[in-house]
């Protein structure tokens, strides 16, 4: 894949944070990165996403976190995406956003329990959430990976969440069931507490969904 | 109904999964039967709803649970789909997925209550929540049969749903109404507690509907 | 208006309907009555709205409950709706509907209290609640007329609710409104209790939207 | 900018209204204000928002609150924003609604907290609710002139919400996002208790949204 390609994925990624309902206004953003070339395309900063092409986005050295020529501004969640990227050298894609259902657990301060087979599929444990932190340096980053577990997503406290995964098309794949499970679960907390799925039984969903699944 | 009505219809109706919001990204699949030929057509694993096109199903032998010639793997949930085949003679088309509200139910492993007309209309009886099962071999769908009553839909504890019908058009229906009872009954329960409808009371509805209704 | 206007009017508000969310699948309604003539038209029974054209809506004659000529069956509701037009001379158009937020508040039998201004713009009163009545003969239409105020709608309850107007487009408001502020009262009583807006207050917003609002 | 921009404009936000779902059937209003000529734009009363066409807005003139040749009257609620516009010297739009989860926190008198970084962002302050009053004179304006803080929308008690901005676009956005984080706050309320943000860290976000967000 080329720099063109991954402007056009990562175009199409952040035309589909609206349209999945992940994100109202401009609240919301999705990254790519060619590691390769040492390059990271990010969305810029308040613009409406139906009207995004390729071109708009800003282009970013992922070492020196410098903007390469651009008319317009990255968003101001570049220095969360940078660090992410350079502290998981798995992750090709990361998305940022206000999801209502899973930024409500985040106001409270608490995990998405793995209670659902759809969670054990997907993320493998349960989708921890950060304390609050400020935006200041890198203290959203760090905390990320600090509380990070195997799942491709982290709530943010009294904030949002974080998704991510090997391109951005997976991370948004991650960003969209973190809202569907949170919703899930949080309706079920209206009708009763929702058990946990023990790790061993949690354990043949995601080995399933992992390594049998898809084409 | 040949083999290509059959793929048509199949596929129009996994087409309805998303635009009817039961499912999320891939959560879910639907299938259908001739009986006559002994074959079944069913979602191939893990690829998008709305590009999907009837020569993408997959075609399954009934008895043998083998794939005819097919460039794509079929859902991992096909066991579950076989099974239902097998012991339930009279049904033609089978749907799977983890819409939210039921599947709210289905976490903390409670029935949806014959609370509404619209609940002895359509499945005549509560809708019974199966115990969580694991994914292995038939558990699934002897689990299914042991808690079914006369509702063409049952609940899987800390899981989804599984609904069917006389055709897949038929399993839709009944997977569309088991989402929307599932989510005024919710609603109902953060009001008060809703009242059941008495069993004689239940059959004048079902009655109606089964016998009087449609053209 | 003519009869084939008024079939204009009745087919467009019943396509509205699954537009406005106000039914799934075939679950609601809509009827339109031409007074002078004795006739009403009503949708037929367990159709997709999305198909349906003028020519598809049932017509009766409003003495004798009779279906003039047509190659489609009546809504089985069609006694309920003959028996409002009866029994209120101001309505030309009637809507049953088993609307989400509407229908949780029929389920626990508990009225929708004038507790928001725009339940005093539109409604001028609490929405009243039905007790639960069988599908047989007169029982709904009896039970509406006994509990209904100046309301423009009733919830039946376990069931659903009915909406009219003077025309099936200002039934088409009131059912949506009704859902609307259903929608509102049942979030605000998960945030406390909403207070009741008192008679002198509602008065002053009910006769502002009936006297000088609108065109 | 002239009058027939500042009608496209204000003609396209109140188009926005259902589409953003802030307003159902014409529950809501947007207007727009040319401080200079002295002139505002408001939406006509009771008609449809997808039929609205920027010739149909009313233009008013801002001294004298008088109706400058029109064919359509201007909303009911047209005093309050001409009060708004009278004192709030800032402000070029204004936009009111009963938008669901913003009027749920108004019909229990409640504000929506400072819990959220979305919140912090946007409104730099808890969303503040103002008691009941009625619509005669100008009682809902004084009300909102005492009520409000830093924050750019106000909640009516019992009622709905006002929002406004330098712009009809800005007020959109303010109420869009009014909306948005009053149903994720409801939502994580349903969970436990949000802790609000500390002044000192809500000024973080506030500085970097209003100062180094956007382009």
């Amino acid at each position: 894949m080329d720099l063109a390609e991954l402007r056009e994925e990562v175009c199409r990624v952040n035309r589909m944070l609206p349209v999945t309902r992940l994100v109202t206004m401009h609240s919301g953003n999705a990254s790519g990165l060619d590691r390769e070339r040492g390059r990271l395309v990010i969305k810029p900063s308040g613009v409406d996403y139906d009207a995004l092409v390729p071109a708009d986005l800003v282009e970013v050295d992922l070492e020196t976190g410098e903007v390469i020529e651009s008319r317009l501004r990255p968003s101001v969640d570049l220095p969360h995406h940078l660090y992410l990227y350079r502290n998981m050298p798995e992750v090709g894609g990361v998305i940022h956003t206000h999801s209502n259902y899973a930024t409500a657990f985040a106001a409270v301060g608490k995990p998405v329990p793995l209670c659902l087979t759809a969670i054990a599929d997907q993320f493998g444990a349960e989708i921890p959430c950060v304390p609050y932190v400020d935006n200041i340096g890198d203290h959203i980053g760090e905390a990320i990976l600090q509380y990070r577990n195997r799942s491709p997503a982290v709530l943010l406290g009294s904030h949002g969440t974080f998704a991510w995964g090997e391109s951005a098309t997976d991370a948004l794949k991650a960003a969209v069931m973190t809202e569907d499970v949170a919703k899930t679960v949080l309706l079920a907390m209206q009708l009763g507490q929702p058990a946990d799925i023990p790790p061993d039984e949690a354990e043949k969903w995601y080995d399933r969904y992992h390594n049998r699944y898809g084409q």
